[in-house]
């Protein structure tokens, strides 16, 4: 069994819905628990609770939204250095292609790593031209099947690697458990 | 008057065609010289020459590829620390959106900046949802009127810093040249 | 004449210190005129105002601090885009060394190329295995003369920037302007 | 049972006493075969056969070492998507403080997430001020105590996540299993 933790910050509502299809990707494999939380909503608790972690803001600026650093700045110091090994991700919304969904992904990560959780991403592409190596970066909402499908991989691969490593299910790593990664 | 160098590493020709279209869009610009080079053919004295630069490299496993990054290493280190205060920018392809583009073209902007560069992004979009805030980022080469603006746009705004700063010509600054930053 | 502008957040104090010897090093340049100012007293007009703006926050979970990141999500959105050519270094202050400053630097570079800011890092040495290259980052205080000639160095080479690039003094060149950049 | 690779590049020895260490601390886990590879000697099958990596670099104008790059883009692409769930680390020496240790660190976990590797940094002190957020980053060579033992941290921590999430060996996760984090 495993819980999986999607936590959201998100303003035109863009990546409130990548979030939830994060949360359905999760929710693929047997035995995951889904808490979807905005940062306005989530609490320490929530964070304690989960063994996994798909992160989401929308560009702003470059970075992580405000909003979704202020939870990790103000709810979450006393939780440093407790929370280690726990596994993480990340998503994003941007305005446009090359406006900085990667470089927010990477930011995510910085600030899991810097609280001592395992980051990933994916080799996986989900269609032509379209990957999600760094986490899943969307321009906009996720409309296309293959916009939806970034989404469902990452929080799908989030469970997985925590039916893998928390739950020792090893029939469920994505390298033999017989799941298509690739369109082709 | 200004030099621009376009220098550019490319295995599949993508990143190659990328380079002369920002080689074109740097000669939008009256009174620029433009030298086109790939790193097999650059020397250092090409980078001592130039007043502005624009780098580009595919994604090669998230980063610069390893030939761009054996240019400065070994063809730039005894320039290093003499070269302060030209104006840099960067460019990439990659094999899919969300690949690695703007991370490969921040890992560029870290070669600039080591080196006493000033780096820079463009708010500009050049299309909808299609912009160069970190630089010039595609999914493969540049095809579509949207992708080949994107790479003109990167230098000639190149070009344009060259000439406000380098040679005090005002009137070609981007915010009060008359010319268009966004398609609305 | 240049404006400089040294925007700030701190909480211990100790990135205060720092951005009151950034703003000493920028006065060291003739023909400027220093605004210091924290994110709280900040306003869009001091960034309006300014000609080269150096950027300090902690090192809070890896990243900026969310009080800054604030100031450029909340204060300055209707300013996007109107910015662009102005110069911009960053300043970090971290719990010890390895501890995040380096990429705090970066993460508030990311914010300013987004603005369309010109940013830079410096060569210099300014002490032993002691350096700036990607803005004045330091473990605590500033206390040793290293430390706050760290970062005095990089309030002083904004302003020479502003000085040789916005102001025409091409006699504040680092490389000819005759200052030491290296203690050897 | 374990299998942990550690690999570096290494040109003035400094990086190269790094990996002695971090190959030190991967021994204090019981059941732990380390191997130590230069990436001259390194092939495909070191990284095949590992179950957690470390890989360790100089700092070379702000980014891994082009030999580091060239050893994952010739030497692994067609490992590419074959070794998803691996657990990866960090470490690199730099110049001096400030000089990119920290940017080094985060590009070799670009490279590492790019493959399909967990990575994960330490919220351990292992003295004052001194720590190992994102990898060990050092000045020179490890010499003092500090120094050697942030080396030795970070081999340690990623045999301990090897022994908990490969082997299965719940007893040496780092936050209950009674070996310290903080010298206070």
């Amino acid at each position: 069994m495993g819980n999986i933790l999607v936590l959201f910050h998100s303003k035109s509502g863009n990546t409130a819905k990548m979030a939830a299809e994060v949360a359905a990707g999760a929710a693929r494999i047997p035995g995951m628990e889904v808490r979807l939380r905005s940062v306005a909503e989530a609490t320490a608790e929530d964070v304690r609770w989960c063994h996994g972690i798909a992160v989401g803001s929308p560009v702003n600026m470059g970075l992580v939204a405000w909003e979704m650093k202020q939870f990790w700045d103000t709810k979450m110091p006393d939780d440093w250095s407790k929370l280690d090994g726990r596994i993480g991700c990340a998503f994003s919304s941007q305005g446009g292609w090359g406006g900085g969904a990667e470089i927010t992904c990477q930011s995510i990560h910085t600030i899991l790593v810097n609280f001592g959780f395992l980051v990933f991403g994916l080799p996986d592409y989900v269609a032509h031209q379209f990957n999600v190596h760094y986490g899943a970066t969307l321009s906009g909402e996720p409309r296309e099947p293959r916009e939806i499908e970034a989404c469902r991989r990452l929080g799908q691969r989030l469970a997985e690697w925590v039916a893998v490593y928390v739950d020792g299910r090893k029939e469920e790593h994505p390298l033999t458990s017989g799941r298509p990664r690739f369109p082709w």
